[in-house]
């Protein structure tokens, strides 16, 4: 049977992504040799990992003055990184989850960390307004997309200090004003490629501002100084990058990605508040295209193990909510076909018209 | 024709281990999902990363007492994490290399380091004798095999205090002792998987000796806690690994392993010493069996471009050597078979016919 796959990442990728890292595993563009057994100094690789900067360039429209990185080590390696650069003595963190939480703590062990907005209250059911951001922090920490909770900021904020962005889970979905951030990171696995490989969008001139000294692979002054190419970097997840990014510009960039996104979402979220036995999790205006988070309306909660097992077997993958919020999580990534999100929805229908 | 892989990492790795990886990048053991396409938290992963940890275990036979992390960020980063976690105030490190000295240089942040030992004098030409360790310093750092300068100790040294070890290079090509070393670090893509993951086999009690705050990321005890899952792994690289690591075991584990690289190494060896074009650069006692240094003999000198165009045309890949050394390397790691070595020295012979 058809996998319907609405995993929260690592999560689904292009098709034809899949089929030519695999056959790059095997025989890369046909010189005799595998993909992961060429040196990182080859020709060969050189130009992958190039063509995959080229593409976040374009895609994403980024100006002069900043660089593209890809690091190992995991968007929670971010964590630390960002204030170990451009901590002096304060930030301003807005918390709307578990990973804006994760990224604040890290930070304390840097400086002092002032947390300007929170969503905490309402077990982080929705965006909070961010305002007042204070002058004298060294930079202002924002979690675009809460992958836990389903909510998204998808607004570029004008922020009068570095504006540093955890886009772990919305990069690509939509085109986004880059002049406005000083720093974007992400795990890759969601929109952009596999686990294993992390981007960062450093504007350069952020850099350097920090007395404390700094270990190199730390520092994102090696990182731009050497092309992503200080060690060996995880070659396999940057080729696959390259894939997924370039099926993004076939279908037409991030304004089509983002279009797709609204649509996609908009058919799960519509059926969410039509079916009697379902409701969303999260304030309308804050919500997800890329999680959308859910649960059994009150009068159906003893249905929730019945509905994952029915939606198992239609072949819906990945749709457990995460334990923080419980209920069900159709995750919603770039590369996920319209026709899943529709599968989703007759699936609902159905249990609906047998259940209630 | 067919390629001849001798790159020094990342480098060839076993055609079965290709195959799999392949197949489950396309659909993982027919679950009708891609290996990077599904959760780590997934049943699926946890087994697979389950049985690579497991295979560590019994290939190295390590005791009780140790874990076996698999981390991002190279083994770079271990050169931080190293000092990071175990130094109070002094560090004891060998100086064999660019690797070593990069090693050294960061744990300077964090302390006194202390050179112990050094081949620096002869251009890390022989592995120096390791004596007289320091009881105060905090631990001994050492990198068992050289890449660069084709060097290697193969002696479990017996250190008073804590002993850390890269063996990005050399891991799985010997029987270790496991239990006289307090922390074994690595890259995988030498012997045992592709680029994107870092190996580290850690003593529990040697961690939480050090007053100063540590990132979580970079704190051992996070990832011994959390089995390598405190954040997304590079989930395919340890997918390779695994598949590596069992077709270690199907040749007979690491003693089949260093039975191979002795013949083979040998093979080459010889014939370098026997072929009056060719000097090899190390001395006798330190030529490590991972990476074969050597450069044309002084009457030939005027010949190493010609060299390296036969070799490249009789499909020998990868033997340029370091530019720091200059001449060739030919880097003969676990899944090199017997057939590349004996081609390799076929080509030196048939060179040496034509032009000595």
């Amino acid at each position: 049977m058809k996998k319907h796959n609405f995993n929260a990442g690592p999560c689904i990728l292009p098709q034809v992504a899949l089929e030519n890292t695999a056959k790059a595993v095997l025989d890369l563009d046909g010189i005799g040799l595998s993909l992961i057994t060429i040196s990182h100094r080859s020709k060969e690789f050189q130009a992958i990992i190039d063509e995959t900067e080229a593409l976040w360039m374009e895609l994403l429209n980024i100006p002069a003055g900043y660089k593209v990185l890809f690091l190992g080590g995991g968007a929670s390696t971010q964590f630390c990184m960002v204030p170990y650069n451009l901590m002096k003595t304060k930030a301003a963190y807005v918390e709307t989850g578990v990973w804006a939480k994760k990224a604040a703590k890290e930070a304390k062990l840097f400086g002092k960390v002032e947390v300007i907005a929170s969503s905490v209250d309402k077990n982080f059911t929705y965006y909070p307004k961010v305002t007042n951001i204070p002058t004298d922090a060294d930079y202002l920490h924002i979690t675009t997309n809460n992958t836990i909770y389903g909510t998204e900021l998808r607004e570029d904020l004008n922020s009068p200090i570095p504006l540093v962005a955890d886009m772990s889970s919305d990069i690509m979905s939509r085109p986004v004003d880059v002049s406005k951030y000083a720093l974007i990171y992400g795990g890759a696995q969601k929109n952009v490629g596999p686990a294993g490989v992390t981007f960062v969008i450093v504007k350069e001139d952020i850099l350097g501002k920090v007395d404390r000294p700094i270990p190199s692979m730390l520092d994102y002054r090696t990182h731009v100084d050497k092309g992503s190419m200080y060690n060996t970097p995880p070659c396999f997840a940057i080729y696959t990058m390259r894939e997924v990014l370039k099926w993004v510009k076939a279908q037409g960039g991030v304004k089509a990605m983002e279009k797709l996104a609204i649509e996609r979402a908009k058919v799960i979220y519509d059926e969410i508040d039509r079916n009697k036995m379902f409701v969303g999790t999260v304030e309308p205006a804050s919500r997800s295209r890329m999680n959308i988070c859910f649960v059994m309306a009150e009068k159906y909660k003893d249905k929730e193990e019945a509905f994952l097992e029915f939606a198992k077997s239609q072949g819906m993958v990945g749709i457990k909510g995460h334990r923080d919020v419980g209920g069900f999580r159709a995750s919603a990534y770039n590369a996920l076909p319209m026709e899943s999100a529709k599968a989703l929805v007759a699936c609902m229908q159905e249990f609906e018209k047998k259940n209630a």
